[in-house]
């Protein structure tokens, strides 16, 4: 199993976005349409993404849902996604709900453990026995900007058990700080954002980080 | 203190919202701009709603934020939030973010207890120490949807013992139950979704659920 590149199209303009897609949907194997632009455009930007890329990459709408699990899944797979989100936090019914919703759609899920109390012991064991086809590892921005690491807050991350090919992992990488974290994950995903979007050459950024996955052998 | 009336508009067009709006806004005292719409639409539908109510209420964007506190604070208060929800479940650096962000903007912060684990002892003393404008003890739609209720919920919720001005209630909230609701949670605000939108004449619904308040002394 090798690991995936993820492009995450966060905090930009539809144009910025338009334009990283057209730069980059050949380099890298999935791209995201993040919370962000959901939340300023709505759904139907998900569909202009996959028309950006031009359809030959999964497209994984990060919608973090939290309630109406069967309502909200099947509308971003409507809009287009062939991966949805699901909070860590969600109550066992929403979990539930967008699992059986995958399942009748043939999307995936990502569960996404931004919002997971390490001390909720009997969520974890949930999770794992719900068997998503994704968990999340995901450091906030917000504590990224603090000066936080993904690789720092491994050792509070629960679920950093669960199998390596179901492990994707989120928040503050980049080039400098790529080749610890496929060691110290072996992840299935690796989700990029800023790491890519923020640079200057995105594209020999995104050539230069797939050089290190094929090199790091996961 | 009176215990305040919330329209919350979720699984609706955008039609439907709107007529909602035209018949509600005089008898509720706040409308809040549900997920599913912000998801539907993106932030725009914030001001359409505020357009179609008058301007005359309150308008809460439930935006459910759990990361880049900041910059979906001030997004949503730019489409026209009074009020915006940051999730429980987010890090710490990221309810500090909204906090610091609704007192530069004049907004106020909803808690949302409704992906916050029982067990997570520290989490519940920061969310007391920030004093948030409320705290939203939520049951999920997905748990009403399988015959869960906010009152039987109550035993495990957390937070519960905070001061009643900054307790909002939410979930499977109807005609039925507020009476139970009002005396069990004597609460600031009192959300109601589909027992207001469901209903065949949601005015007259309205109209007895403000007798129900007013006779609650609360």
């Amino acid at each position: 199993m090798r690991t995936r590149l993820l492009l995450a199209l966060d905090i930009l303009s539809l144009s910025r976005a338009r334009e990283l897609c057209g730069l980059l949907a050949e380099v890298v194997d999935i791209i995201e349409v993040g919370t962000p632009l959901i939340v300023c455009h709505g759904l139907p930007v998900v569909s202009k993404v996959r028309e950006w890329t031009g359809g030959g990459r999964p497209i994984f709408a990060d919608t973090k849902i939290v309630d109406a699990g069967r309502w909200e899944t099947l509308e971003a797979v409507r809009a287009g996604a062939d991966m949805v989100s699901v909070l860590a936090g969600a109550s066992e019914a929403t979990l539930s709900e967008v699992k059986q919703s995958v399942v009748d759609s043939g999307a995936e899920m990502v569960v996404d453990t931004i919002d997971l109390s390490p001390r909720d012991e009997s969520k974890i064991e949930f999770i794992d026995h719900l068997l998503p086809d994704y968990l999340c590892l995901h450091l906030s921005t917000d504590v990224v900007k603090r000066g936080g690491t993904i690789l720092d807050h491994r050792k509070v991350l629960p679920l950093t058990a669960s199998p390596p090919e179901r492990i994707m992992v989120a928040g503050g990488i980049n080039l400098h700080n790529l080749r610890e974290v496929l060691k110290a994950f072996r992840p299935a995903v690796v989700v990029v954002g800023s790491g890519l979007s923020a640079q200057e050459n995105p594209l020999a950024v995104a050539r230069e980080m797939r050089r290190y996955i094929d090199e790091s052998g996961v």
